[in-house]
């Protein structure tokens, strides 16, 4: 029979259990992490959000109160009142942080049962996701799952200090609002009131932050949540959270100096780690350096151009490349002359992925060059090549000639595949950079248009403004990303805060006047009455966290996770839901033979 | 020509100029909210978030400059770099913060121009709410409307204090969920990857804080946002905002407490207001003396209850009501007996609203009573009456005969219609009360079932629980609601943590097994694998907000509110979509002919 608990109140947390509470009588409750039957004493883990403390059930102080105890199982939720006694010496458990101490009980309370469980409630156990997700009430009771909860809300609270303490205002924009389709899909919610109308869930605060700096907020910032209808790719989730803010008045400089005072305080009070300074490098660096605009930085192997020598050379391959507009980029594998034939062969395959048509190699063995091009190059041209590489004896130099992207694409993948293979990558290095000067469009080939590379809000540099409608590819963007190990965990620009500037980019992208004011009309609506310069950035929270915390997925600090096919496996979302739900929304589900 | 920000940094806000700036050069940016040509010499006051500031621009200073300044108009975005200069005496303005300074103006950069206003940036401006939402970043200026925002951040702030001095761990739900409509309707995101299956925005994070104290995070709280898709009712918004907490292994005390602290920190910090002793009144005495579970204590005019005289008393009317298990309440109007014919007949039409389909009264005159009813009572009976209700010469006594539902409604409403009339209501009162003891269930006449009153997921009292199945209506629930001054800010409860209790108020509300286990089975099954005992609360934070700032709408203190009508008249929200968007969605929108 389960009791009720009644007038029972917590003095303490079970990992709080301390020196302090020597002689003490405590009241703990919790879950009955294992149980132990020692000749008649029953001792138990009793576990909460704080960790662990042992009990103990003597005969010598109720026999009653043992057989109660025998009773307890996996899980069960009991309510425990006792005196904190020192472990008898020889007994203590160095690795529980209460591992000296145990609580002699004098009143045991079984609140509630379990059913045995689907696995056991540990770290590193081996189950699968699927199962994790199902249960997931059970895979939180997990020490690092909680931790990273935890971890989680220690970093929402270093956000709101420091936003707080930098005079940003929290501002709640809505979750229902309007499509304006940009970049991704959205998720649609379709109106009662208004037949065949549609709100649609923010893909960001973007333009309503904006609108905040219009209407003189100044400073603003909010926790938000996203919401993308994307194709599943791999650690996405359908909604996610933002770390969002905006500032008016300001250049790059400003807003790039209040992210780092957050990712400088969030790793110093979070995990005690300083962070530097914190270097910025454009974007035509980044991509002759790295091949990407998210270089991780925390080892070499960085990508040299031979396009100059392709040019000139008598190897076709490379010549008709650079002759069409195309480049040829090298890397240096130190050391990376023992790789097999095999392995080579996979290393192709790896760069097809990218688009590479193929992967030229030389080996530089003790006996002079290995490789199925080097015939084609001059002694001379080699020798560039080599120097240019800083080829030594053991290393194996990898080509890529293709287009621009194609090549970046490619080496700057290969560039990770081998540093993670090399062991290059000191995991314990926390490596951030900026970088800025992104181009501001981007040619869409497929659709034959330019793209906005961020976003067609952000602002193009001062000086470029001119060349918007002559010569979009030259214009550069008032846009800055801070890249942490090579991922991007935010990014943001100077924005348009002029009209006419504002309408030029809409044509840039293709936009008609129509469409543009049909999706945008707020917007240039509000730029027209006394827009102030303004700019922001956002964080991805969810990355962050995982970085931070140092787990591979964002679904590990996420409390209730979608899967990557979008569904949350906890509830059943989603659903089938009852027909009049849809018919007072106006709206029905097509059959197959109708569209699809 | 517009001019860029450049490498303008301001120094200072608007607002901020002050004594200890006199005679420093300083950097302001903002709106010109005033301008002033005063023989040649220009006068702008420049206003940002924090207030205003007067700019002189002086011949004496440069001519070119008083040039550019006349061309400032409203609301013109500029950036301005003068000396603080004490105000000539006389001319300082006692009404502004900084009526003491003006800047005397260096340099001038003209950031933005604004087309004339709608209507004026500032406080009781007479525009229709239409406009004000349309143009939403034109009416955030306004200084009433800007205060809201930073009021509510600072509420934001205390939440966050509070509920991190308690040990709380922010926890985010998610927002995309599973339909379980109980009660108002769900907004509902249809799915792309699974056709016909839908997403449902949540109306609280009701199931996943129970889930997380299944988990086993003890204490959860969030700032969250929550969906109805309900009728339209005055000052309803379909995304609110909640302060949502549970707790594990707590009492009824154990939340009312920690709601507490947060009540009386936020009125203490926020308004310099000490809320003394919160008062507990169950919801028998609430509905007896007040007719409402959510009394205003601020004024008496309470209700008093004469169905004992009506029952024995020769007026048919009443003793008919009571025969049948009605009731008869009345309520003294102090000074009232001067109201005249006219104006009684208005109030009898008001209590119809309500249902009741007559008002008695009793004037008690200077030469004896005046009344349609008083000859079908005896003396004894009449003196009784006027003595219960404690009745002198120029009250009028108010009676409503009905089932209580009626009774209580009619005279409920009618009293808080007196209450203004009459001016018994002190404005500067903070009357916070909790209600307490209320029933588990209400019987639905139109349905024929059993209700849960606040929902399936509080728990009955302990010694009510054998109650559940043979007398629903006997049984009382574990909840409490927190009143102020007669609004409900706050409501909760402990919780079922048992799953045989939950699926007995499952069975009561009339849902079967195969029904419960489709909408809540993740509930049911999180519950057989040690769920602790938890209760928890939510706070209305828009409602919360509106009253601490005395506005009577909570649209004035949400930064992009949605019109009754569920509009967002500044986007256009809601919208149509594309036919593409639809398609993958697998939905279409059903015409007149169809459906409806």
């Amino acid at each position: 029979m389960l009791e009720h608990l009644g007038s029972f109140k917590r003095t303490h947390y079970c990992g709080e259990i301390s020196e302090k509470d020597l002689g003490k009588d405590v009241k703990v409750a919790g879950w009955v992490d294992t149980t132990r039957d020692h000749g008649g004493v029953v001792f138990i883990d009793l576990r909460d959000r704080t960790g662990k403390v042992q009990v103990v059930f003597s005969p010598e102080i109720s026999k009653e109160l043992v057989e109660k105890a025998k009773k307890l199982r996996h899980e069960y939720v009991v309510a425990v009142e006792g005196e904190v006694r020192r472990r008898p010496e020889g007994t203590e458990n160095p690795k529980l942080k209460t591992g000296n101490y145990e609580i002699y009980a004098k009143k045991l309370q079984i609140l509630n049962r379990s059913l045995p469980l689907p696995f056991p409630i540990e770290d590193n156990v081996k189950v699968s996701e699927e199962v994790r997700l199902k249960y997931r009430f059970l895979d939180l009771r997990r020490p690092k799952m909680a931790e990273n909860l935890l971890f989680r809300h220690r970093l929402y609270r270093v956000v709101r200090e420091v936003f707080n303490e930098e005079g940003f205002v929290e501002v709640e924009t809505p979750y229902l609002t309007k499509s304006t389709p940009e970049g991704a899909r959205d998720f649609l919610v379709p109106s009662r009131i208004y037949p065949g109308k549609f709100y649609a869930l923010p893909q960001s605060p973007q333009l309503f932050k904006q609108i905040l700096m219009v209407a003189g907020i100044d400073r603003y910032y909010q926790i938000a949540r996203c919401f993308r209808d994307e194709d599943l790719r791999a650690d996405r989730q359908p909604e996610f959270t933002q770390i969002d803010f905006e500032m008016s008045f300001v250049a790059e400089r400003d807003v790039m100096a209040v992210a780092e005072k957050f990712i400088r305080r969030a790793y110093k009070e979070l995990l005690g780690i300083e962070i530097g300074e914190i270097p910025v490098m454009t974007y035509d660096e980044a991509m002759s350096r790295f091949g990407t605009d998210r270089p991780d930085t925390r080892f070499g192997l960085e990508l040299k151009e031979i396009t100059d020598i392709a040019k000139q050379c008598n190897f076709k391959v490379f010549r008709s490349v650079a002759e069409k507009g195309g480049i040829v980029k090298a890397l240096n594998f130190k050391g990376g002359a023992k790789l097999s034939r095999k392995e080579i062969d996979e290393l192709t395959k790896f760069v097809g992925v990218y688009g590479a048509k193929g992967l030229a190699w030389i080996k530089v063995l003790p006996d002079g060059l290995q490789s199925p091009i080097v015939k084609f190059f001059t002694e001379g041209e080699m020798n560039e090549i080599l120097k240019r590489l800083e080829a030594e004896v053991g290393d194996i130099l990898f080509f890529v000639a293709d287009k621009p992207e194609v090549v970046n694409a490619a080496l700057a993948n290969l560039r990770l595949k081998l540093g993670k293979m090399a062991n290059l990558i000191d995991e314990s290095k926390v490596n951030i950079l900026w970088v800025v000067d992104f181009p501001m469009f981007e040619w869409n080939e497929e659709e034959e248009r330019w793209e906005a590379l961020h976003h067609p809000f952000t602002s193009p540099k001062e000086e470029d403004i001119e060349k918007l409608l002559e010569n979009p590819g030259a214009v550069r963007a008032r846009a800055y990303d801070m890249v942490l190990n090579g991922v991007e965990i935010g990014g943001g620009s100077i924005r348009i805060h002029r009209e006419d500037v504002q309408e030029k980019v809409f044509k840039v992208i293709g936009l008609s006047e129509e469409e543009a004011k049909e999706r945008f009309g707020f917007l240039l609506e509000a730029l027209k009455y006394g827009a102030p310069p303004h700019g922001g950035m956002a964080f991805g929270l969810d990355r962050l966290c995982a970085i931070m915390r140092g787990e591979e997925s964002i679904r590990d600090v996420i409390a209730f996770p979608k899967t990557q096919r979008g569904q949350c496996l906890l509830t059943g979302a989603p659903d089938t839901v009852r027909e009049e739900q849809l018919d007072e929304l106006h709206i029905e589900v097509k059959t197959k033979e109708e569209g699809d």
